[in-house]
């Protein structure tokens, strides 16, 4: 399941700013990342006169808007959605969703705090508050990373929520030449030749495997 | 499966503006729609400055607007969704897709054409043309309807396309009063005591059924 951490913090305490900063080193590390943000106030669908936006106000209950390198799709709800919800119906290919806010949910989270802005902290240990973005001291049991940290704060959420990106598990050379795999062809060999490997005797732990057949075998 | 027609038409030939009459008058009917715009320059998340376009330039693959009425999605894709991809991705809870545009593919296809624009159709019958809406007779052996006559073209859309809206087909009374039941409730209900009479001898066919179970049966 993708996981979910919320990127919390009082009014004015740099939630986006930090969101700006952190998605691209995310993003540089190879991940692809997913950001909620609620909006109390509701949104305008496409620009005023907008043949999509017309389409809204006509009516229509979902609207699409498709391009060659963005689709963008905005339907009426019945009721504020939880993160679990959004992820369940809106969220795929992505490996982790970022939230700005959603504070009440159980979630972990990661505040922001400007000792310049704010006195107090937003969230206690209950919150599931997981780490602390300041350029202040705290003695919360939870790491604090400041303000311009990116690498650390990166490190410390892929270490503890993230996948490590696949690394490149089977190489297949044909001829002396690499053969490009995609991921559907890299583990339709990395399984069936794994599961060949495993049914031999004294193999069913087989860690690394090598295969070479040559030509006289043909 | 959710059923796609798509409104086609030269350029300036009214599309948006057939789609901005004809939505009402199925809403009005109580059916959803979605709809679907191509639009090959690209799209404008949301305004400039604002949290969620922040967002998305900072490298976010999928930023999402959650609010109470309303939600958006944004996300990047690979290249240009066909309708069924999108269809299969992105749509949920309506009754009908409506595309603006999509001429190349191979679903049911309404013109609007007015005869002060152009002078020949977009579509032929291999299109799968199934109805003109024009200020002009045409015999292509699909019905024309004039460009004020949505109620003519809904129902033709209704009778061929959409499943009828349901009707409240199961009524509970408890002791003279009348019991709400929800849609899974009620197919339930229908369901098990259509299934109980279907079985006796001579009932196999049955229509309407009426039930009647008085206190003395308890």
């Amino acid at each position: 399941m993708i996981p979910i951490i919320s990127i919390v913090g009082k009014s004015d305490s740099g939630k986006t700013t930090l969101l700006e900063k952190f998605l691209p080193e995310l993003v540089r590390r190879g991940y692809r990342i997913a950001t909620v943000k609620h909006d109390v106030h509701g949104f305008e669908v496409d620009r005023e006169g907008k043949d999509s936006w017309r389409h809204k106000q006509s009516g229509a209950h979902t609207v699409v808007i498709s391009s060659p390198h963005k689709v963008a799709v905005i339907r009426d709800v019945e009721k504020d959605m939880t993160l679990d919800e959004i992820r369940e119906r809106f969220i795929q290919d992505v490996d982790l969703l970022l939230s700005e806010g959603y504070k009440r949910e159980v979630h972990p989270k990661i505040e922001i705090f400007r000792k310049e802005k704010h006195t107090e902290l937003l969230c206690t240990k209950e919150d599931k508050l997981i780490a602390i973005v300041s350029n202040q001291a705290f003695d919360r049991g939870v790491p604090v990373f400041d303000l311009d940290d990116m690498k650390g704060l990166a490190d410390f959420v892929e270490k503890k929520y993230l996948q490590p990106k696949e690394k490149k598990t089977v190489s297949l050379f044909v001829d002396g030449k690499a053969i490009p795999l995609n991921p559907f062809v890299r583990g339709f060999i990395a399984k069936s030749i794994r599961g060949m490997v495993n049914s031999l005797k004294g193999c069913n732990m087989a860690g690394s495997i090598q295969v070479r057949i040559d030509p006289e075998d043909k």
